[in-house]
């Protein structure tokens, strides 16, 4: 039996409005920041997944976090082509979310393709093109333009949606000359500074976005996430895109507003575009801080996989107060027990 | 007549026996960190200067910033040698102290010296020093290594106090290459990362630092400031050394132990340095979050001074919450007033 949530969170992106009232910079100003949830400590704990026809009966679309979930650094995880299969033969809709920034939709789409997944790029939404669809959605002004602090991902999406930026790799290798009375100049037309994920991170970045958040009327500051890892090698752990944010904060004394997981933000847009009802969704995800708490934040069903960085252990750790719906070892069990119960 | 302070603030660096109590980094490990500050709103508002001799007489040490209060940049404030020299005839004891970690203290008394006042090293107590300072009062193993995000000034600060450290400057250059598999190494004897203001800031640091917190055990996350602003040259402000520690707790989602203002480390350290009774110093600075809540977290008389970043509009704006107990438009008044009431 499906066992629905004890406590449904309250935190939600506060702009659910958003796609239908008219909009302007200064109301994107005003919007809370929605990264840290509410969720109540009261949840159930997190079932073993049993029944999984029940659960892919009960709802219309999967959202699948990509890393951990689909593939690990550069392999696929075993049995995901059939699991998708069978959830595209059974009419479900499949959406593949990640926070990673530093590629598009249309770069994602070519590492599914190598990976022998038939996956299209409308399907695909990464943190890069929630920033760009972000700035679509309050109609940020053409004439306006954006620095990134990010890679060529953002560029990419800024660019499809036809906006000006400038800054991104470019700047990765600018210095600053400290020379006696030296000013540093900014562009007075930048109207948002959007930080992701940097591996060219300097500096002139953080001097130039600084000044542009502070000293811009209205500039906004936008995360595309917070998160403290990334994987950029299956090696090890690497600093996330937390770090880039965190250090505009420390010069600032500002809070961004996050487009990534786990603010709701995709969720509202995907909800919006495909018109969706967020209880007919499942997240499927391996990190309980943006997967699990994105799924809960937008009101959806919520499956852990423990194929990613989430053991179990982990997940029933009394100090972890983030809890499923339900979780299993990775999703090719939708397969493996639905067979079984056959 | 002085007004006492309606409210002592409750907030102090929590280790004042650090200097003759055993101690370990496992229990330097547990303090709190103290950069939030506990003010009460009640305290009553700042009073002008008006009667300097009372203020004079009624304590031993004066503690001053330095830019903003005896420099602006290159150039020395009006009337400065003057007060400090009528200060020391009048048998007060001077100390200096800035947040700023990219000298040492002897890289500082050649500042003083070309500026032309007559400061002995010994007086003059920077964040980078109180970096190695910190060190040395937990007894930090010789054995164990120190990783530093910042520049030249905490380098030879920790030489001195006889540390082993790596990074700095040196790492500025190198940058990480990303091929599939990569896997970056870091030296497990590093118990501390220093991390202070640092202009060749890049991504290498800042996993370098990650690893050493999140892998090495017990290693120690120590901030020689969370400064959101500094002034590396006079023509603007300039991105401070707390977007160094944002990226780090972006990325560990640690908070650091912090040595510089408004921490109390180094008004405990000088308090038992000299055997000052803290009630017995005046604070004098520009800013209000930094030196006036320095000052008021170590319980002692504070005087704001408007030749730096604060000015009266500031002070007196129902959005500020930190009142020091008289300001005054520049440390000459102290000679200017007291003329004026002899």
């Amino acid at each position: 039996m499906l066992v629905s949530r004890a406590v449904l969170s309250l935190t939600s992106f506060p702009n659910r409005k958003l796609f239908s009232s008219p909009s302007s910079l200064a109301r994107a100003r005003r919007l809370r920041n929605p990264r840290m949830a509410s969720v109540s400590t009261i949840r159930a704990s997190a079932q073993k997944l049993q029944s999984p026809d029940e659960l892919i009966d009960s709802v219309e679309t999967f959202i699948f976090d990509c890393d951990g979930v689909i593939w690990k650094g550069d392999s696929l995880i075993d049995g995901v082509p059939q699991t998708l299969d069978m959830l595209r033969s059974k009419g479900k809709r499949l959406v593949f979310v990640t926070n990673n920034s530093t590629k598009s939709r249309k770069q994602y789409g070519k590492k599914f393709e190598t990976l022998g997944l038939n996956v299209n790029e409308e399907e695909i939404f990464a943190s890069s093109f929630a920033a760009a669809a972000y700035l679509k959605s309050i109609d940020f002004p053409k004439d306006k333009k954006v620095y990134v602090i990010g890679e060529d991902g953002i560029l990419k999406e800024l660019e499809l949606a036809g906006f000006q930026y400038l800054g991104g790799p470019e700047d990765g290798e600018k210095k600053i000359e400290l020379k006696p009375g030296f000013y540093m100049d900014h562009d007075e037309s930048v109207g948002a500074v959007v930080v992701g994920f940097d591996r060219y991170f300097n500096y002139y970045k953080v001097q130039y976005g600084t000044l542009c958040i502070r000293e811009n009327p209205g500039c906004l500051f936008i995360a595309t996430n917070r998160d403290a890892v990334t994987h950029l090698t299956d090696a090890q752990e690497w600093a996330g895109g937390g770090s880039m944010v965190g250090a505009i904060c420390g010069s600032t004394k500002q809070e961004p507003l996050v487009v990534g997981k786990p603010s709701t933000f995709m969720m509202d847009y995907l909800s919006n575009k495909f018109g969706i009802l967020k209880s007919q969704i499942c997240m499927v995800g391996d990190r309980l801080d943006t997967d699990i708490l994105f799924g809960q934040n937008g009101g959806c069903k919520t499956l852990l996989v423990l194929s990613g960085v989430t053991n179990l252990q982990m997940l029933q750790s009394p100090n972890n107060s983030i809890q499923p719906d339900f979780y299993t070892n990775k999703i090719s069990d939708l397969l493996t027990l639905k067979a079984a119960t056959v």
